[in-house]
């Protein structure tokens, strides 16, 4: 009776269109807070907007795709992914940056282990070798990553800052810890359990996926924000 | 014989399509109104020309889908207002927060009630529990937004203000207050009446959706145009 | 022979697709206007800006319809007209406002009588009632419209500014009481004659639709950048 | 063998496609050159932007229009011209008018004389009355536009500034002399020879309409950023 | 079992549609490092910028391409070199012409060599004339830029300039020398070979030629960042 008009009977339809149309708003804000945060803050603030518009897009196309053809393409999240995954270690990068001097060598390790682990993972996962193994690899450039985040010269740089830079580094690195352990668990539980197509899957690995993106990229600007003093 | 010209006879097609074109025009004069407003007013203009934004983009596509379908998904609407009402309370906070300092505190638990106010509803309509309940606790947390409004910290902070601004917030409030009672009023109307799908209910829902977003949001810029001298 | 390259044979596709484009051109040049033109110019160029992108999101979409379903959809015509002629007198308020105090009730006024008179002809098209009583209710706000433009406090505001202003207003003017009569001329000439679907009458309909937009707009914009040293 | 991957089998297609991302990329480059060049400029290098954005968007969907239904729209193409061409010689006027003043009627007039020579051409090949006296038209309009260059008052205010202002008026002035021309030739071509409908003739056709706008407009912007110090 | 939400089943596919994703991220950093880079750093930075935008709009049009036909149109692909190149060539030369005088005459020859590049490559492979003549004319223009930007006044102007400009010029023009060969290497192996229109040799010619777009571009951006102090 009130199907139409008030109940979400698709529910992965929803949730993609409902995470898409987040990350776009998410994308605003973070372009917006360009135009009044401090001037050293634009540059992991234009990373973290640009990883929420290609995410929004990627789920917009993700939704329409489940509407007409009645399943989640993989494929396109890995092409999501192998921008966005660069985009947030280079954001994290920058926002240690605004603190005081990190070398350059530090980047370029994060990005080459950013597009390692999307590649290890991809690589399973078109199978051109064994999952299980490309899932491994995956953690293990994910671990390097919050290695260098944990203990690295980022770290030292943000020890000195003010009060919210502090807890804005501390609560994107515990992000980017507990978050990210969801690629491999639903891996796992993909492959062992089996259950891999449900939408309860799809809908939790989205959601985590989509939190994943926007709190962080929210704190970055909301750090930026209250740094302008 | 004067039909195709003259004549509107989808009345949900025109009005969705009229809607979307609405909130677009909100969307864009928020947005330009960032380029003449103080500073310290972009946060909340921002955030409610996003809301404007992401909601314009839903009535496109619930115009779109009606006319191809014919019916009006409610889903996407859900997934629209994951991010709509977030960001509404948000821009209330921040509106107050122009005038004086309110804790943040204030501002999480805000946005908590308002992602729970969709998911309580969400969660009974999905049938994941009795639709009513849902309803039921969608009003507790809309109860509980109220509270923040008129008793909270807020209040206090915007009581010292000018009277564009007192005025303004007093508004706001009062569409939040009335305006969203919309939507469990025809909650039960829907269930006890069972009038849910006619075209009469999914237009006089939307006409109150939009002027529940476009009005505060266009209150919020000509506030904040006001208050800039 | 050289039909398809040099001919339009389709009269009303093809003045539909450049009215569309002559509106985005108009709407381009409002919002990049806002970048060289006076702080207090700001609010008339981006309404008319608004009202140029909506008509031509909307034109664009109607050419889209006709070219696919063969008729023009006058429902979407409507949902444009409920943003666009509010957005126009308002820009009307705010063009007299740059030039002295204007009481903020004749903002409220004029939006009302704006809304008021495309909802009485809609009411009307869409048979809610007779549809010359639709017309003669929408001349009715039309006039009021007027009224306050010739002899209200606008009028009064604009009488001691410069040469530019005064100008500007006039044309303005002019065109709102000139060219808006076409709507319920050409009402008439539906109802009586029973032409309404005649390619003619929607080219002509058209092309007075968007001469009483974008004239008007850009002659905001050309004050805007006159008044600005 | 290499067809699909190499080669470019369908001629029409990929040059409307490759003119469109020209355009784009064009009006790109006029709208982020506003930020670099002198306020005086803005006018001039917003017209032409506005122009390249326009055409590149009519141009993609001729190609699409090309791709599905194999015919060039021309109708489409006149729904360009309307905007394209007084846009142009308004740019054309506002250049002149940075460097001193121009009288506005000749704006007008130049206004008027382009959308002239489009109607009159339109006329004809809308087949209202004979092609070849509407291209006649056409050519009296466009041999008003360059009297008015050459001999009119912005000849005379270009004629006292810097080499660089010099150059690009001598240059645009001649591609709007030796490149327009290309109308009224293709037109006799196609008419007298009656290869209206070959690929060879709509890619000519095409490049030139493109080249006659693409060079103007980045003429409009390299001048703007050397007349900035 | 796990295909739908895990695999990558379809390489091209996915690798053109993470081509697309990562161009526009690539451009939105180029438009936003806009915003934060010293002004003589802005024509490059533009350049660049426009670049990318056009080559993530072919890439997701090759993509719905590939969805909808089961090939890549390599005809769009000469549509977007059309501009990508030349606009790459000219971001070259502002970039040399931040740090002193280059004659223009060397931009005109740059942008000549490069559109003969693509055209001499185009003629070929339309089968105008024999397509390894058309690969050997690309390569002769393709020698002549890199000995403008090896010998030229370019490399003369960058002599001077400080490390983060050297550096950046000599990893441009080393990506130009190395990357560039893809082009013919990738001509050779189709033609003797014979393998064009396996997946694996687009998706291989598909990445160098984003990485050939991407990181020149970000190393504009990178070095107007640290230029402006």
């Amino acid at each position: 009776m009130f199907t139409s008009l008030y109940t979400s009977s698709d529910v992965v339809a929803s949730t993609l269109t409902g995470l898409a149309v987040m990350s776009l708003a998410a994308a605003l804000i973070c372009f917006l807070g360009l135009s009044w945060s401090n001037e050293r803050w634009r540059v992991p603030s234009a990373l973290v907007g640009a990883a929420c518009l290609v995410t929004s897009i990627y789920y917009a196309g993700a939704a329409g795709y489940w509407n007409s053809a009645g399943e989640a393409s993989a494929g396109v999240r890995f092409s999501a992914w192998y921008s966005v995954h660069p985009l947030q270690v280079a954001a994290v990068y920058f926002f240690a940056r605004t603190q005081g001097p990190v070398p350059v060598g530090v980047f370029w390790r994060l990005i080459c282990a950013a597009l390692l682990m999307v590649f290890g993972r991809w690589l399973g996962d078109a199978s051109f070798f064994n999952p299980t193994l490309g899932a491994l690899l995956s953690i293990a450039f994910w671990l390097y990553i919050l290695g260098e985040m944990y203990f690295g010269a980022m770290a030292e740089a943000i020890r000195k800052s003010g009060r919210a830079v502090t807890l804005g580094y501390f609560w994107i690195r515990l992000l980017m810890t507990v978050g990210w352990a969801i690629y491999p668990i639903l891996h796992f539980v993909d492959i062992v359990i089996g259950v891999g197509q449900s939408s309860g899957v799809i809908v939790l690995y989205s959601a985590f996926d989509i939190v994943n993106l926007i709190i962080p990229s929210l704190i970055v600007v909301a750090v930026a924000g209250q740094d302008r003093y």
